[in-house]
């Protein structure tokens, strides 16, 4: 195993609106040695989300922000090559947050054991891991829709998007997708079998959406902000539920400054309306639900009443290119970085 | 009864931002004769309420607008002075939509009767009313504070603010107002006992809220909006509940107006502490909750458990200049017109 050398990326400098590669520097070191009650992981796949934006900022939100020079968060399904610690042998595919590493330490805090034979290990990192269950928590949980009603959602070929609108169909809802570009309203639509799909790059879009929400939208997941939370806010029926769950349009503090407070507005609404809006993590619910939800999604999942896709990048170096590609919307499924074989 | 002329207060033109004296226009008329199965009020006390603001512009909020020559809407306390309805006597007082007038007809629609022996007539416009109603909904089916926790309300002084800080000490929890004026504010900590008064109109009214609330916001009761909403917002707790009832500080469409859109760094606030913001109309909730709340605050009140304020200026004529001070925040307690003895 020496052969190899590990390597992780840094953080290189705090981006200035969106991210560009020179934020992010690659690093190498030599493979580290598992001490007492340490295991080493190889890492093979590593899950790339929105959320790691928000880090890279010197500004506290639900969690720390990274420093200058820290290696760049994240949840990787990896494998064990070298183990000092009982329980864990060489072979066993884990789940752990290894940060965009090669290679990690680990002695066993927070990893998740991980069964090739369920599910395809990747799915951990999406539809069966934290994008799903943020799906899953945001709908069920907080969102509730009823049959019949209008369930509305963004990034709707993302992981997360995917599954809010495969569920809100199993409850009985009608499912709106709201994507970028036609191939990706194509597959809402056709793979993902939603009941319509908006482009919302399309420049009457605010009317496509109404066109296709003639009863209102009962709930909004909201995951990306911005112009679309604005052509969603006229359609919202009155006591509609908003989970919010993201804002990738605003992370990168960037966006149409036409000098206008949409504050008030979106309030007025609230008020008029009697919506809800709901902030939420998913970890607040993992306690009390994550396992209702694998035993639940999982079914589907293998017996195809759930659909999926990757969007699958090869090597550790590419991950920044990718990541930015995210945050643009130019991923197509989840972004994923194969790290090793 | 034929020696008084009827009065009435119409639209006379939509205000543009804030309302002026001339939007308003005093109409007189012959007294009206009741019907077969009809009765005549004579108006003792109108209400002036903040959402009166909402119906005069042509814009649907949750009613809809009021047109050029209708006459403004409005509750109030009247007294039964002809009779041609089984039930209704000369004398009898009664809870009416009577609008902006001096004397009204009625087929006994929506009318409540007020035995004077109970409470003052004038608390069914107000602690007892629908904006008592409205804090005891917004706080206790929407807010829901515990013991210990933090509850801050604007307009503290007036009949909803009042109302809520006082269910909050009830509740166990600490009660932070939020009020105009020095007067104003040892009225909410003096006499209204909350724990904490702070002035919006002092220039360091940011820090100053801050200094009052050690332990963050976990409720706040949102009426006002504005400038205030951009002081609670940093204080807020992860968690913490928003019930919305009202925008008062919005609502003639007036503002500090700097260019900046305030919207991105509340929903990011809504985001990154998990808040519920939650839009509601007293009148979702008064089939379920209205009797049990007039039966527990009315008891407040006998008992002095609750106190409350009232601001009553004399002579219908005089209700457009009370109504445009309410909404400026001129008045002190809730704003009533006595129309007639």
């Amino acid at each position: 195993m020496n052969r190899d050398r590990a390597r992780q990326i840094v953080l290189a400098a705090r981006p200035n609106g969106r991210p560009s590669l020179t934020d992010f520097r690659l690093e190498e070191a030599d493979l580290p040695m598992p001490g007492f009650g340490q295991i080493l992981l190889r890492v093979q796949y590593l899950s790339l989300d929105p959320y790691m934006r928000g880090r890279m900022d010197d500004r506290k939100s639900y969690a720390e922000p990274l420093q200058l020079g820290d290696v760049m968060i994240g949840q990787a399904v990896a494998q064990v090559i070298a183990s000092n610690r009982p329980g864990y042998s060489v072979g066993d595919i884990v789940l752990a947050q290894t940060g965009w590493r090669s290679h990690a330490l680990s002695d066993g805090t927070g990893l998740r054991k991980l069964d090739p034979a369920t599910a395809p290990v990747t799915t951990a990192l999406g539809v069966l891991g934290m994008p799903g269950f943020t799906a899953y928590a945001g709908l069920r949980l907080i969102g509730k829709p009823k049959a019949g009603e209008t369930v509305a959602v963004a990034a709707a070929s993302g992981p997360v998007g995917s599954l809010v609108g495969q569920l809100a169909k199993i409850a009985g809802a009608r499912a709106v997708g709201i994507a970028g570009g036609s191939q990706k309203c194509d597959h809402v639509k056709n793979e993902l079998r939603f009941d319509a799909a908006v482009d919302h790059r399309s420049a009457d879009f605010p009317a496509r959406l109404a066109a296709v929400c003639p009863n209102g939208i009962d709930v909004y997941f909201e995951n990306v902000g911005g112009a679309v939370w604005q052509a969603v806010l006229p359609l919202l029926n009155n006591f509609a539920c908003v989970p919010v769950c993201g804002l990738i349009a605003q992370y990168s503090g960037v966006g149409p400054n036409d000098g206008i407070d949409q504050l008030p507005a979106t309030m007025r609404e609230i008020l008029s309306k009697s919506l809800t809006l709901r902030g939420f993590i998913y970890s607040e619910f993992v306690e009390q639900h994550y396992s209702e939800f694998l035993r639940e999604v999982g079914a589907l999942i293998a017996n195809g009443g759930i659909r999926y896709r990757e969007d699958i990048v090869d090597g550790l170096e590419r991950a920044p290119e990718a990541f930015i590609a995210m945050l643009e919307g130019r991923n197509f499924g989840k972004a994923l970085v194969r790290v090793s074989a």
